[in-house]
């Protein structure tokens, strides 16, 4: 059976992602904010944790031209589609800049180390983990079980991995739904410093849908929670000028601020 | 000798407060966004632990006509100024729904019974703990000591003892910096549920720089990270309407989102 597949193009044009188009994580605005939390002018090692086709990965390196990026995803059906995307001929110009790691994100110790994901070796680490609650409806389609449900320590087993592949005063990156919150600080204490936490509210009015939350590896400055990204104007379903900069890279999510 | 004081007005003359002029803490702004949380039309016992002179307390009441409250405050000095406040002419009709009482919000078991802080008994918790961290600079003034510096496990002591005294779907709220979630939402943890956080930011684009959080004894429901208050136009000193509207006890925190 040949799978179904479309080539989506992001940053208007910027680069291009080859994703399935019925199975497995499709990515779209969630990722594209992820990305945005990388500042500007960011030129070091950036490692993009369950990554599947890599529009994460591929969004900080098309908007810092320095950047280097390795995707890391455990599924091969995802990864086929990230291999898909770097073969794109309008994404030759990444080539140079990305590789593609097929690993565990919960791997430990040697182990992890032994499936190419080494200790202090990455300047930032960004994540978009499964993050939907197990109490949520959960899609029949196993490719979405694997890329969306919330299993339990999951948090913790990667933010343990993130904490030990970046270096100290290095960052990590993550998006999830504000259910999670206390979760992910819970993870974060003793390991990562200097939280900021960025609510992403649907309009000025509503309660976030997501959070980016950023942290500084062996940091010790407290948390910062920021003002809200604002998807939408009152009325409105087109994206704030700054929603649709962000989602076309065109600005960092802290820019502006 | 004899301490200086002044009568402030609050709530465009809803109600007045007696508060010492150097010594002590000094109700403002903090105290009035606080009462907002408990919402409209509250007509069950509200708790304000640590209540100072009673401003909290007392701008609950201003605003809900049929509410009860009790003042619980430790410190003899501030006491003092909460029999003032309690007896100043002009909150005459207040007297039939608030009372004080002398304890200690850190108490346990049959000792906090026995101080009059009972089981179950109220409907509404409302704190206003001390909450600078140790780490920041701290008044050489002691009463001001008491009043905002934190100390280790005091979020917890301070939660433990509000879970005891509100029933079962009774709900908590609290006024903190935001350097301080991590800690507030572990001491929540398997006490409360539907957490509920409030940013306050000085401007749309800026930091939190307090965070109100409402949570619900034994809910199971999720955290949800709400719209900010902003306090300040872009380029203004002047207070946001709703803000002033909230300072002043003409909307609730939840009025207006």
């Amino acid at each position: 059976m040949v799978e179904k597949e479309t080539t989506d193009i992001f940053h208007r044009g910027g680069f291009y992602l080859v994703q399935p188009v019925r199975q497995g994580h499709r990515a779209g605005v969630d990722a594209m904010i992820l990305a945005s939390c990388v500042p500007n002018g960011f030129a070091g090692r950036l490692a993009d944790l369950g990554s599947g086709a890599g529009a994460v990965g591929l969004a900080v390196l098309s908007r810092c031209p320095t950047a280097q990026a390795i995707l890391v995803e455990n599924s091969s059906f995802m990864l086929s589609f990230a291999q898909k995307t770097l073969a794109h001929p309008d994404n030759a110009a990444f080539r140079r800049r990305l590789s593609i790691l097929e690993a565990d994100v919960t791997l430990t110790g040697r182990a992890r180390s032994e499936a190419g994901l080494v200790d202090n070796s990455f300047d930032f680490v960004i994540m978009n983990p499964p993050f939907n609650s197990q109490t949520d409806k959960v899609s029949p389609d196993s490719e979405k079980v694997k890329a969306h449900v919330m299993y339990e320590g999951l948090f913790d087993a990667w933010l343990r991995t993130a904490a030990a592949i970046v270096r100290p005063q290095g960052n990590i990156g993550l998006i999830a739904r504000p259910f999670f919150i206390a979760e992910i600080l819970a993870a974060l204490k003793g390991r990562f410093g200097r939280v900021r936490i960025v609510p992403i509210c649907p309009r000025c009015s509503q309660a976030a849908i997501r959070v980016i939350i950023v942290a500084t590896r062996a940091s010790r400055a407290g948390l910062q929670l920021m003002p809200p990204l604002i998807l939408h104007e009152r009325e409105a379903n087109a994206f704030t000028p700054r929603a649709d900069d962000i989602n076309n890279g065109c600005l960092s999510l802290w820019d502006g601020v």
